[in-house]
């Protein structure tokens, strides 16, 4: 596959943020945002995570293309609904994902508390492309996400999130409000739980 | 022009981040990144600038959908070369935008630093459509990008500006590096020169 390939499903130079989906040995689904690197060729660096035991358990990977804010903030923080999910030859992908890559798995690298896979493009498909303006209110949604993901109780998470909260306030949509109100709980949520 | 309508174009619900292109009433092309606001309806406030200026002596603008890191760093800091324009009825648009939207401006709020006008559509069209991951470092590029035109020297503008930088570094591709060492080079100079 080529870089221009890849590029027209939606990953491009630098790291991609997908929604990986993924599933266990047994079939049970799961969603979460990873970051797929592409820097000549494909890595994802997987911690410890429902998404890493079941990319060890079936060593494949699909990485769903999203443009929205809610599904992003809900699979950081939560877990969606079922019917979230369609199958590709029995692996599950995102009904909603503008596009999805479905991956094998090579193992390259096993840290401490890490490991890096080599990713094999094996199927994909585009359900839709758009034309689509940046809104700043979608990003920070993003940027807050993973803020909240590795919450801590600090001045500055704090003050980031009050940041992240003004710019979804001004430009974001009503998608973008109504997930930046759900990071925001879960972040209060993790933080009161440490 | 519908909701869907504006959406197919690229301009959705909130603040959508454009490059705007505007002519003075002498011919010359100006190219600028806008907030095109769209909360029921569509405005665009302008502080004293040459887009604002322009937009006084034509009443028209276009909204520039446009996907490239470069092109927002460049426009928000500096001057674009006049072969990136090209031409509809007579108005600059960018050849490399993935949508424009030319509006014809109409005066809404006059106040002590910035006039709102309301927009109405005149005339669209969408050059290709994508299919596009997030990419967390052409997200920081544009924030940086915000940051640099509003330059502080202070010790917090510098510091968001870092995290901006390494946020560029570790997620973004090619582009997006070459537009933050492009806005960081700015940003330096323009607090030098304050």
């Amino acid at each position: 596959m080529t870089p221009e390939d890849l590029s027209s499903y939606g990953i491009g130079d630098g790291i991609s943020e997908v929604i990986a989906t993924t599933q266990s040995s047994s079939g049970k689904p799961n969603a979460a945002p990873v970051g797929i690197i592409n820097r000549g060729e494909l890595l994802i660096r997987l911690y410890k995570s429902r998404t890493l035991s079941n990319v060890l358990e079936t060593m494949k990977i699909a990485a769903n293309i999203c443009a929205d804010a809610m599904i992003f903030a809900i699979t950081a923080l939560g877990d969606i609904d079922d019917e979230k999910f369609t199958h590709f030859r029995g692996f599950p992908v995102l009904k909603d994902a503008d596009a999805w890559i479905l991956f094998r798995c090579h193992m390259r690298e096993r840290a401490a508390n890490f490991f890096v896979f080599n990713l094999e493009p094996i199927a994909m498909h585009a359900n839709r492309k758009r034309v689509m303006a940046v809104n700043r209110g979608f990003n920070a949604v993003i940027e807050a996400a993973i803020l909240a993901t590795r919450a801590k109780n600090t001045e500055k998470s704090v003050k980031m999130m009050e940041h992240y909260k003004r710019i979804v306030d001004k430009c974001g949509g009503r998608r973008e409000k109504d997930a930046m109100n759900f990071v925001i709980s879960a972040f209060r949520r993790i933080c009161d739980e440490r």
